[in-house]
């Protein structure tokens, strides 16, 4: 059976993820590489309804389990409806955050428990877990200073509009996870240019697809 | 600390229950009983926007998993928002559906197995969990016919409009948990008329709060 690759892409708001997804896959696209992006939470027609719940700023009343569930119903919808069957026709998806936002937003952020978090995750995913993650890791002033500047302050969502304490929770989670995957997770330096992390991206992205091509032969 | 009672109440769509929580609710009541009625999904402002997307016969898309955990979203709004402060505020909590019902439309009626469902709403209730249960029991016929009859079959909503398959692996899930947890969930025929099925679950409820009041002391 012809499989694709799973790629996903984590790290706190503002490090530049869509951007470089977006470069990544015309890269890839001009490469012959068939490729499909998604991102959470949405990605589905649902699932852009659940968003709409998670990001607005009036629902305020929300409680950590909920938002955790509500990550994982939009993640469900997009596993089935766009995933699996991009993976069982053998194109690479590349995916703007997965699980291990999950884990470290509510898990870390919210104090619910990374194990907690992870365990019902796999409920929601049924098995289906990055080939490869790229984490971008930048200081959090930097992340902050980059997002106030894109967008200005009054209109951040509901969660990035949390404080930088909730924000610091939500690294560290990141750190112990790549700590704990050193194989899958990947840290690229969100400090440097569009430019050089295009392209240190792309290199470790295509050494992937290479190799998992070389292993199908 | 003074605790309320938990009471939820099970059985497929048709059985009943809506009527009897709201007769039981009036009697309590004029018994000086401090009573909370709830129902799911929904019961809280987020939980019926999740109702909605649950409902709705537009969301055709959407998968066993999303469905699982868009209940779970829901019922871990309505048990921080308002059955746990209800209880500590010493209240008798009457609550339409809770995790059973998971348990047998998800997991049973969806196939997506009670074990998987139950353990993903262990994340979600964090361990509230009903003191009582009163199930509905009535043959699928019956059931299917009183709700033509109330509704008319154009006003089913997406879970009530699927076919009499799905209907009767619920059921199954409900003999199932009831014979599991014998001491907690107490069935009621639901062939009984109004006036009588009333009486037999006050009774049933009476004699539980009793008892609890009973072991406070």
């Amino acid at each position: 059976m012809t499989r694709g690759v799973f790629i996903t892409f984590e790290g706190i708001d503002g490090a530049g993820k869509t951007t470089q997804i977006q470069l990544l896959a015309s890269a890839l696209a001009k490469a012959n590489v068939d490729v499909v992006c998604t991102r959470e939470p949405g990605g589905t027609q649902l699932g852009d309804q659940i968003r709409s719940l998670l990001l607005s700023r009036e629902n305020q009343s929300m409680t950590p389990r909920t938002e955790a569930l509500l990550y994982a119903a939009s993640r469900a919808q997009l596993v089935e409806e766009v995933i699996v069957p991009s993976l069982q026709a053998g194109k690479v998806v590349l995916c703007d955050r997965y699980v291990d936002a999950s884990i470290a937003y509510q898990g870390g952020g919210l104090g619910l428990g990374e194990e907690a978090v992870a365990r019902m995750n796999e409920f929601a995913v049924n098995g289906v877990l990055p080939d490869l993650t790229i984490l971008f890791d930048l200081p959090l002033a930097d992340a902050r200073e980059r997002l106030r500047q894109s967008r200005g302050t009054a209109h951040l969502d509901r969660i990035e509009s949390r404080d930088a304490a909730y924000f610091s929770r939500v690294q560290a989670a990141f750190a112990r996870l790549s700590a704990e995957a050193k194989s899958r997770i990947q840290i690229v330096d969100a400090r440097h240019s569009v430019d050089a992390l295009q392209q240190e991206i792309y290199h470790i992205v295509w050494k992937h697809i290479a190799r998992e091509k070389n292993l199908e032969r």
